[in-house]
């Protein structure tokens, strides 16, 4: 049993606030920030160039992939973390191309998040060789994987929608075509229970500043199944994951299993962040954690649903089908956000007409859950988004 | 002039501690410190997600990358920071490469730090179009560029023994055969005077937790000459190197110059750190730091030569073949070393037999660099690296 009373308690969050944008940045664990001043003062300040050994920076990498591992069903040694996620999703998709050589079609969603995309474009214009990013509605992507298709690479959980991908069956159809699978889970790990040894996933990668509240440009991680990886050639075969990085060699021999997919020198303050997040994960039981989301975002939709009948949800209404967040259409979605924001309820808006509202049972409780659809019913009902003050839009939204 | 004095105060070094490894990890700026709990509380505790905006964040490389580009010689809107310095090789290397497309030669010396040469082995291999890594004595460099050399890619200063490219020299010799340069500032920035702008240099790539003093894990930074930048195509095209970062299209578009060099989300507290540091160069001259970094590094050579006549000096006796640092050779380095270090005197070591001493004349003086050559003699004449307990490596030297 999960005590969200007591994992609410671990957070810093702002009086008069009710922040449903966890799936964008997390909160701050008040662990967090003593932690962060530790690492300064007494690692770095302290320990000096001695705190790669002396405070384990160099050995951290590896410690909290496996941490992150057990959040997303991985086995042990076949998760680091380093870099970002975009960096990560092109490692684990120039690893799979490669050992699928007759192959030419990496398949995705078009509702997938644009730097996978992108990065995908990146990759195939630099390998030069015909590759082609296939992408179709999320509906008909089992429909789609055949004989052609080298990767199926995929976010589980939809950014805008939280529609949320099967990634057992998806997995198993791509492997009886023969194809292999790259999961991005940014919206998936620690906002529902992954499995990704139950399903055979083959490559994964992920971020931690979102539902792991690791904070802003914390790095992600990346998955590579253990039968994989003694074949995942590193492309970005950076010294540290190299076999051995300090003997200075000058041809580069990849490290033994997921090191390989190490690169540079490892973000020391970002990782003692993510530590201290890491911590409250400790005492969580996804099942419980998700049956809490589940009644929590069916309630927020009831509510919701109840008082503002212009809103139309964007997410699918099965809770099967949905990750942790529940998404509203309104034509006026920006400003209206905008509005709620002002009034201490922090959600966000993905172009054209999205309103987004991650649910986090770690810090968010009913009482939360009922306010913010009413603070919303009175934005709606006072048509508060018609403030032209609420229509400029920043340049980050 | 730039009051010396005033600088060392600014960080905050261990009491007793003789720090001659900022070539490695430079130490806390006091500051950094503060900053860095700011962040943590202030912005990511109390802004959340309007922080990116609100504090600034999203606009941060760009505006860290100028204030580098001003140590660097580098024109305004020419460099951004983000991801390791081996990520922003692989970029600066894949665009170069691309510029060239019919030269099969990356040239370098066998004396640059591995992780580029692994970084330019691994794209060789993605690419598969027969591109080969050539490396030659750093001093037959310049006799082996010719017209099969697509990029010349070396590292300004040896990481091992600190000797000094010319920069100017070799960038010319390159372009006259029409070869582009990727020039490695690892440990060029904050030590010596560097003129990118003004030496002709194509791409660029450094690092900012050595002389920068920006912490463990600080972040990289890229250089694209203003010339190149349009045609510059990201291999590693994140999402926040898209025009349009926030539009979410679904088909990549470069962003305007530097910008398209950024991957994806930046590192935040590593980037609160690097802004204090970076506050401490707005008042240093660079011309009076080398001519500092020069005395202190003769005064260190001779006490060192007069007490040590079994250290052998490995670096350029010539100070202007030299970069900010000064390495000695010993067949017992490490345990010398180490031996070194339990008295208080923080340098390092790199296989086979080189002993390193950074010199930043930022918080380093002649009363320290004295001292430390008397401990340096004293561990010598006692021959304290015949311990056992000194021969003990660790896990990372």
């Amino acid at each position: 049993m999960t005590d969200f009373a007591a994992t609410r308690a671990l957070f810093d969050l702002p009086e008069g606030v009710i922040y449903l944008d966890g799936n964008s940045l997390g909160p701050l664990p008040g662990a967090a920030a003593d932690r962060v001043a530790r690492c300064v003062r007494e690692e770095w300040g302290a320990m000096l160039i001695g705190g790669w050994n002396g405070a384990g920076w160099m050995a951290q990498p590896g410690r909290l992939g496996d941490r992150i591992g057990r959040l997303v069903g991985a086995e042990p040694g076949s998760v680091v973390i380093g870099d970002t996620l975009s960096i990560k999703v092109y490692q684990a998709l120039a690893a799979a191309l490669e050992m699928r050589p007759d192959r030419r079609v990496i398949l995705s969603d078009s509702g997938n998040f644009p730097t996978d995309l992108y990065m995908a474009e990146g990759l195939i214009g630099a390998l030069g060789r015909g590759h082609e990013l296939v992408t179709v509605a999320p509906e008909a992507v089992e429909d789609r994987i055949g004989p052609d298709v080298a990767v199926l690479m995929l976010t589980e959980v939809d950014y805008r929608t939280g529609r949320r991908h099967d990634m057992a069956r998806l997995t198993r159809a791509a492997h009886e075509a023969g194809a292999l699978t790259v999961w991005d889970l940014a919206h998936s790990a620690g906002a529902i229970p992954v499995d990704l040894a139950g399903a055979g996933a083959d490559f994964a990668a992920g971020c931690t500043y979102k539902y792991l509240n690791a904070g802003p440009g914390a790095p992600a991680f990346v998955y590579v199944a253990p039968r994989h990886q003694a074949a995942a050639r590193p492309a970005l075969s950076g010294w540290l994951g190299h076999a051995a990085p300090f003997a200075f060699e000058p041809a580069y021999r990849p490290g033994e299993g997921i090191a390989r997919m190490r690169v540079g020198t490892p973000p020391v303050l970002q990782m003692a962040a993510l530590e201290a997040a890491l911590d409250i994960w400790e005492g969580v039981d996804m099942a419980a954690l998700r049956a809490r989301s589940v009644a929590l975002s069916e309630l927020f939709i009831a509510e919701v649903e109840a008082r503002c009948p212009d809103l139309a949800l964007a997410s699918p209404r099965d809770p099967d089908l949905r990750g942790s967040q529940v998404s509203f259409r309104f034509a006026e979605g920006y400003a209206a956000m905008q509005a709620l924001i002002a009034r201490g309820v922090i959600g966000d808006f993905r172009a054209p007409d999205i309103m987004r509202f991650g649910i986090a049972p770690l810090y968010i409780g009913e009482d939360e859950i009922r306010r913010a659809a009413e603070i919303l019913g009175q934005v709606m009902e006072d048509r508060l988004w018609d403030d032209p003050a609420y229509r400029i839009r920043a340049a980050v939204t």
